[in-house]
């Protein structure tokens, strides 16, 4: 393939890979007065970030009133590992709407250091990397990234 | 009340809600090229936050050019306490129109967890949530958050 | 000079920094999807931030497709040092498009506070304030911040 075709080819492969993204976005409150991405990446914040998505639905004035995503990268996967000690609370908040997603280069990276790729948590969502799913929710989907 | 109308009259009551908040922002500085929000949520960053406030208005050519907010959350409201060992820097930026904000869900649990509510500095604004009022001047007022 | 006047000066020389510095601003990615800053401020995080970097480039499907520029700020620009053990990388990323910021407010505080000014790496660009050059690419450029 020449030069110019190659990158034409590249360009129409994340277009699609773009397409499907946006394709499996959820988007089911029609009331949400904020869209609001929390990001964990960190040890030992668990608490204070399930803490966060608790208090701003108090503030919204209930689960319908705000659209919460909690993106766990590095260290923060933990949260959503099949023995973390915050199932519960995530499965709570879960049933409440807020979404958890978990990044795959992080996965890919435990795994390839210890041999063992983490398992997670039934309410995970995988995205292939947690950075570049901010970038996408912020300038297409109108969120705002905070990191408690 | 039924569900559908209840849940008008929670609409009703966030829309409230936030127009009372809209009315309360200060927005007093016309010459100002920028506005931005310093996020302090750790302990130990306060005075990093205060000199990252003094460089910016120093870059931008005094404080008149830019509008800087300080929001205080979790370990951060320590910055804001009646005995905190920064109160003659927070007075002096408050002089040149730097805001401080303390997020009263953080006033809320510690007094829930020790019984005791923290004091706080008269330069101190409160905000019922701290990161709902970092998403709002974001959305509503052009501000951009760093967290330094 | 009369208050006015010295007001109108000081505005018409705010112009002219940000004139100056839009014209530095480099753009030479048509191809890419995405512009994306990572922060860099804390000891400890030049390894995470380089793996993001790497791992956004391969996520976009190469070079062309991602626009990144990595800002040290505080003890983050111990990465751009001339005896960074991660030079090599810093060299690697250079070449496929990275730009690395180092803050010349650092750099001052530095100098102030031990006496000796850091050398900093060959592929390293100065700002006079990391933090308003962060601001200043998300209002102006379009760029999404993430501090990973």
């Amino acid at each position: 393939m020449s030069t110019a075709s190659r990158r034409w080819f590249v360009v129409g492969l994340a277009c699609l890979a773009a397409t499907a993204w946006a394709d499996k976005d959820p988007d089911d409150k029609p009331f949400a007065e904020a869209r609001i991405l929390l990001q964990l990446s960190e040890a030992g914040r668990e608490s204070t970030v399930l803490d966060v998505a608790n208090n701003l639905i108090r503030h919204y004035g209930g689960p319908d009133m705000v659209d919460i995503e909690i993106v766990t990268i590095g260290q923060g996967i933990k949260l959503m590992s099949t023995d973390s000690p915050y199932r519960a609370r995530v499965t709570s908040l879960s049933k409440s709407g807020v979404r958890f997603y978990v990044c795959e280069n992080t996965l890919d990276t435990m795994e390839r250091n210890t041999g063992i790729r983490p398992e997670v948590d039934e309410n995970a969502l995988l995205v292939p990397s947690g950075f570049a799913y901010i970038v996408h929710r912020i300038k297409e989907h109108d969120f705002v990234a905070v990191r408690p």
